[in-house]
C-alpha cells in the first residue's frame, strides 16, 4: 500500500465479482465485452462498473468495449492475485474439511498449504492429500512458507486467541468462519463468512402463507 | 411486507450482527447492555447502532441501556426468526455436507429439513441422520414442509436452472454457495457466500516482504 491513495474498499470488493464474470465470458470464448453486458450479467449498473474501473486506469475505448483477457490480467494485477498466495486452514471440523476440499481456490490465486487442529484424534489423519497438523506447528509453517492468509474454522470461543497468535506471526488477512466478531490491529484484514446471519437477513423479507 | 415501509436493507443486514453479540452477552449472564458496549464489541459506532435500532422502535432508556433479553426477543421478532424456518440443501458435495453438519442453524431460527443431489452414488446415503434424496423429490418436499429457504451448493453450471425450479415452487430466499451470479424475480432474495471473492478482496491490501 505505502502512500498509494486507495480507492474505496467497497470498490475493491466488487473487483472479484467483475473478475468472476469476465472469467466466465472468457471460458465461453468471448473476446470483447462491455460495461452494459457485465452489468446485465451482474445486476449492477453499467455506469457503476465504468466508475469502479476508472479508479484504476482506462481499460476500454468508448464504443469498442473491454478486451476480456486484458481486463482479467489487469484486475488480477490490481488485486495482487497474478501470483499464488499460500493459505492455511485452522480448524479441521466439517467447515475446515470442506475448505480443504474446495476446488475453487487454486485457479484464483490461492493454494492451501496446511490444515491444523488441536484434536489428537484428528492430528496425523489426512484430508485431500494434506496431513492435519498440530496447532503447535502453526508458527513454523507460517514462517517456512511466508504465509499471509489464514482461514479460521474453529469454535467461536477459541477464535480470538488463535487470531492473536496468527497476527503475531505475520498473518495479514483472515477469512473467519467462526461465528464471532474478531479484534485485529490496524493493517490486518478480516472478512466474515456467516451463513446464519445471511439467512436471518433474508428471513426478514419472507412472506409466509403464499 | 405488504405496505410496510422497510428500513434500508443495509440496516436489516446489521441486525443479525447485533443479535449475535447480544446472544453472547446473554450467555455470559449479562442482563443489561448499552450501544457503547455493543459498539466496542463489534467495531461499529454506538451512534450507528442507536440509529439502526431506532428504525424499529424505542428499545432502551437514555442512561439505562438495553435489557438484553428483551432486545433479543424484539430483534428475533423483527427478523421473523421467533419461529423455526425449514431449509433445504441442494447439492451434497463437500460444501453441502458441511452445511448439513453445521451446528449453528437450529438455535438461530433454521432447521435443515432435507438434502438433495443428482448423483446416483450419493442418493440414499446418509449425512447426519438425513438421507440424501434425488433432486426430483425437491418440489414434493418444498410443498410438504412449506419451505421458503434453500441453500445452494451445486456446481456453477447447474445453479441457475435449479434456482428457477426452486423459485417456481415457492422458495423466496436462496443462500448461494455456487460461484455464479443468479437471476431471480422480484420478491426473491439471494445472498452469496463467496470465499474466493473475499480472499481476493483482502489480497489487495497484503504488504508482502514483511
Amino acid at each position: 500500500m505505502g502512500n498509494k491513495q486507495s480507492p474505496p474498499d467497497i470498490v475493491i470488493g466488487r473487483l472479484p465479482i467483475y473478475l468472476r464474470a469476465l472469467d466466465i465470458l472468457a471460458k465461453e470464448n468471448q473476446v470483447v465485452t462491455s460495461s452494459y453486458e457485465l452489468g446485465e450479467r451482474l445486476g449492477i449498473s453499467s455506469a457503476q462498473i465504468r466508475k469502479d474501473l476508472s479508479h484504476f486506469g482506462d481499460f476500454g475505448k468508448q464504443g469498442t468495449g473491454y478486451q476480456i483477457s486484458y481486463l482479467i490480467e489487469q484486475l488480477r494485477q490490481i488485486l495482487q492475485i497474478n501470483r499464488e498466495w499460500g493459505v492455511i486452514i485452522v480448524g479441521a471440523g466439517h467447515v475446515g474439511q470442506a475448505l480443504a476440499n474446495y476446488r475453487d481456490f487454486p485457479d484464483h490465486g490461492f493454494k492451501i498449504i496446511a490444515i491444523f487442529d488441536n484434536d489428537p484424534a484428528k492430528i496425523g489423519t489426512k484430508i485431500h492429500d494434506m496431513t492435519i497438523q498440530d496447532m503447535n506447528s502453526v508458527p513454523a509453517v507460517l514462517r517456512e512458507y511466508n504465509i499471509k492468509i489464514a482461514m479460521l474454522a474453529t469454535p467461536a470461543e477459541a477464535a480470538q486467541e488463535i487470531v492473536n497468535m496468527l497476527v503475531a506471526h505475520g498473518v495479514q488477512s483472515i477469512l473467519n468462519y467462526a461465528p464471532i466478531n474478531l479484534t485485529v490491529p490496524e493493517g490486518v484484514q478480516v472478512q466474515y463468512i456467516d451463513p446464519v446471519g445471511k439467512l436471518q437477513h433474508m428471513a426478514y423479507y419472507i412472506r409466509d402463507g403464499e
